[in-house]
């Protein structure tokens, strides 16, 4: 699939054919640099951005990205701002995922057995992912490990998407229905969850893909210990808690059945209703600590409001 | 689908298309009878009822049915008996869900909203159900409800099933994904929950379809009243707790992926593992009370052990 213009990454993120909050920031930025090779005219910048910047409400990433581009071309209008930004905006993210498996290692442990939710790797990321990236780095350290995938209900990130990378790198893992995790921690063979983020609050809230909240929920009734990894562009420093985060509904029929390829399978009665929100709000009192590419922070840390005095113009790295 | 032989019902219950903890039950029993009114063979009786029994091994109503059969055999050794038994079994099953609908009314007013999980309606039982028979009673009774409807992965009994009687009964009513209900709990939006149970131990503990557990635990989180609804041919006079109670585990491709009629639609790569429990257990502590036909014990009274001076043959029901 070959995007061309802002109008068709739009609809490529709202498909989802383009997806993963940090990947969502990424490829806006880049569509609106491609925009600029061919077609630029400062007046329409802003016009273009606002567009992508709506794509999707959750995933902060993506607003943050625009925001920076246009900050970027505010300072200097031009075509080539554009650009550089749309490629400083892609390096930085490599690194982001670099930084971020560093500053989650010393979570890992030899012999550790792991549980995941979604898919927050190569495919959702431009660098080796966010949680996944802390798990596969552990594997890459030769840490023995094996790890369990929540499928991901209704769009199955973690049994299609995750499945695929864990086992494209060798990583021992096995796939389970969301509901299984519970017994599983039960019984005691879940030793510490890491997920992503879409949009973090500054004061620790979070909110994920949908499914999360029940994993975290579950984690801290079973005192599994319980860490999601973002980079700091995943943090909404004018957000306040997870009450303001906007959670997208989307549509009914995600739930009614499956779609693969051309195939479509739907198993429940005619005319049913359902309820899809793409993601839920973990508050931090079930976070034990957040990885990000700046540090690795305490549940007290991120109580004490520590996120907000990262805010990047504070700390001049943007 | 004419079920004609005892092997046949054996295999229709492992293939799920008889199930219902209370319905495999009176299917065995029905299984029995039929074979004992063409190919009626005393000798025989003891081998075909055993086969019978252990077709699936985590609903106790399956092994209760056929020792009754086998017990009234052995006490009036005919092919009659073996028929009259199956018909007692059958005609008591309406009777007890119709007992359990009474003894749970008083746990639903008017504007609740419920959550279930599982199909536990007019097609897992041969009277109204178990937590879908409370549920409808509460409608039929003109109480206004709304249903929140676990899919109820990997096989969907949920989305399929108990949304269809829920459809045909007119009942209000949304399904979706199990990982959403947690989120629901959280913003209030779910003021209790019927389940209902394929083994009950003597403490209060019960396994019931994979995601129960989970519901359980969130439950627990959000301080929403939990309820499991069951029969007395559901309880296991011979199970002192929950550790005691085996989990079948089905194959890897019910998580792989969804079949319905002939269509199949696999997500995983190629070469995947899971884990497939098709139960789970809750212990007592996350029980607010349990409806059975004989009454409605709180979770106190559970813990306290009164269900074993129920055992049939102490009450002389049977």
């Amino acid at each position: 699939m070959l995007i061309e213009t802002p109008e068709a990454m739009i609809k490529a993120i709202q498909a989802l054919k383009v997806r993963g909050a940090p990947l969502i920031g990424v490829a806006a930025a880049w569509a609106l640099a491609q925009w600029a090779k061919s077609d630029y005219q400062a007046s329409k910048v802003e016009t273009i951005a606002h567009a992508l910047r709506e794509a999707r409400p959750t995933a902060v990433n993506l607003m943050i990205a625009i925001d920076r581009m246009l900050k970027a071309h505010a300072g200097s209008p031009s075509r080539d701002t554009l650009v550089q930004t749309a490629f400083d905006i892609f390096d930085e993210d490599v690194e982001l995922a670099n930084k971020m498996a560093a500053n989650g290692a010393h979570l890992i442990h030899d012999g550790d057995s792991i549980l995941t939710h979604c898919n927050t790797g190569g495919l959702a990321t431009v660098g080796l992912g966010t949680a996944l990236g802390v798990i596969l780095k552990a594997h890459f350290d030769k840490k023995k490990i094996h790890v369990f995938v929540d499928e991901t209900r209704p769009l199955l990130q973690g049994a299609r998407l995750n499945a695929w990378e864990l086992k494209k790198h060798g990583v021992p893992h096995t796939i389970i229905c969301d509901n299984m995790a519970a017994p599983l921690m039960r019984s005691g063979r879940i030793d510490k969850i890491f997920v992503g983020s879409d949009r973090i609050a500054l004061n620790g809230d979070f909110a994920n893909k949908i499914g999360t909240y029940s994993v975290a929920v579950n984690a801290h009734h079973h005192k599994v210990p319980f860490y999601p990894v973002a980079p700091y562009t995943t943090i909404d420093f004018e957000c306040a808690t997870g009450h303001q985060i906007p959670i997208e509904e989307r549509a009914h029929s995600e739930v009614f059945g499956v779609s693969l390829g051309d195939e479509r399978i739907e198993w429940t009665p005619k005319d049913s209703k359902a309820f899809n929100p793409s993601f839920d709000v973990t508050p931090v009192e079930l976070v034990t600590g957040l990885v990000t590419d700046i540090k690795y922070f305490s549940q007290a840390e991120l109580k004490n409001n520590v996120l907000k005095s990262y805010k990047p113009s504070s700390r001049g790295t943007k």
